[in-house]
């Protein structure tokens, strides 16, 4: 664990991933204080009574005053203004992440709210979550053996990467780093074309005439493969608007791939998609014993 | 608990259905003896230690002799030649089914091979399973509130019927009847098309030229989405070949359905997406209410 405290830890947005975060560092003793923020008071009270957060502000830039650690854990459509208005409350030594499931547009943002105090910021992801949102929802082990994915920018000081790499350890998370660019192109094809894949599934039978009955004989498979299409709506908007160039060049290659399967299947040869099936098959396996 | 006793089950195909169809029988002390019947004597005999069957067979016109219920527990493929097998050797009191996914083919063959025994036959199909195969991973409580669907044909008798539920009602499956067509448009939405959006998923990415970062930076969104896709790809053939019709309809509906979601972001409409977003969720969330 780490040994290094922090004085006041800030996490703006007390939900599945931020709630999951404090209890983490709470159970890790790395910090003094940690106050919630968020705009529904009832939601940040629940945060406090779970013993999430010491204390929470409605106002983000009362929430800011005094951290030396503020963590973005909004939909990411929030943080243009957030960053705006915290910027001249931010203490000398803060340094500021998020967890936005995009780093592109996150880091346009940074660099256009926070100008010359852009050296505090870290843009990270931890790639983990369920498909419940909401700080009831958050639990200690939610990052444990999971990726948390940090895309220092050039501007990033060498410190701030450091405190942001000292607030994840406490996760059980493995640490990685890689360029902004580079993380949206590899989350488009892991997570953001799975969910509108999984989203457009439900759509589709949901507007068959027997809707009803195709949901009532869904097997545990079809329960699996749809659990992501119960997730934030809202987020997943800001996700795709933000990411839309990577996850347009995944899901072409995608639909490139269903092409070729439908014209295996319209033309009985059926024997080749044994191919396909079994490379995919072979490659998902190997997934999970490294589970 | 059924009060009717079979005297011999022959089940063929001793893998994760024929073998969770078997502890369920033997659990609810519903048989007399259980039959297992496959190719391989190994797997047979393991199927034997862990108390799954009585006995085995490796010739299926042996094992047949002098059961009361025979369950066809094989892929799709395999059905016409043991039918045609066993069709001289079985008992005047016999009733036949089978496990298969999908429904209008086996129809086609039983009625090929079994002629003017078809009275006997009673297509069915247990809406369950795992992506795992073989009898080491059968267990009792796999069709426990799931759905076995039974599309008796015109031809079924009345008595053959009953005796197809009274095995399953061993099992704590919720039994329905429908047609063979109506079957296998309805599993073609809920099983067959998931099935090959994963099995695509999973190739697509490992066709590209980064697939092993990728694959690292899997969460748990991705290895629930993906997991159908480590299912058995022979059986995956022998569905797609047999359900061709439903699974192009429904395969068409679904890119259809995703090529206006591309259109809402190639145009910069995310907030159009909201809207199928939130349909989707709301129907999933009802599927979860209703576990």
């Amino acid at each position: 664990m780490s040994k290094t405290k922090f004085r006041q830890l800030t996490i703006i947005g007390v939900g599945l991933i931020g709630g999951s975060l404090a209890r983490s560092v709470r159970q890790a003793g790395a910090c003094d204080e940690i106050v919630g923020c968020g705009r529904d008071k009832n939601h940040l009270q629940q945060a406090v009574d779970l013993g999430v957060i010491d204390r929470f502000e409605i106002d983000v830039s009362k929430a800011v005053q005094g951290a030396d650690m503020v963590v973005l854990a909004t939909p990411l459509g929030a943080m243009e203004s957030i960053l705006s208005t915290i910027i001249s409350q931010l203490a000398d030594d803060v340094v500021v992440t998020d967890v936005g499931s995009v780093k592109a547009s996150v880091a346009d943002i940074a660099r256009r709210t926070l100008v010359d105090r852009i050296d505090c910021f870290v843009p990270g992801h931890p790639v983990a979550g369920t498909e419940q949102s909401g700080v009831a929802a958050s639990f200690l082990g939610l990052f444990a053996g999971r990726s948390v994915i940090l895309t220092p920018l050039d501007e990033t000081s060498d410190n701030a990467l450091q405190r942001v790499r000292e607030l994840w350890s406490c996760s059980g998370a493995t640490i990685s780093e890689t360029t902004v660019d580079h993380h949206d192109k590899i989350l488009a094809a892991t997570s953001h074309l799975p969910h509108l894949l999984a989203y457009t599934l439900v759509d589709t039978l949901a507007n068959m005439d027997d809707s009803e009955e195709i949901f009532r004989y869904a097997a545990g498979g079809f329960r699996d493969f749809t659990r992501i299409a119960s997730s934030d709506p809202v987020m997943w908007r800001d996700i795709c608007g933000a990411n839309k160039t990577a996850i347009l060049d995944v899901l072409e290659r995608y639909e490139s791939q269903l092409k070729i399967l439908k014209k295996m299947l319209s033309e009985d040869k059926v024997d080749d998609a044994i191919e396909i099936f079994s490379r995919a098959k072979k490659v998902r396996d190997r997934l999970v014993v490294k589970e």
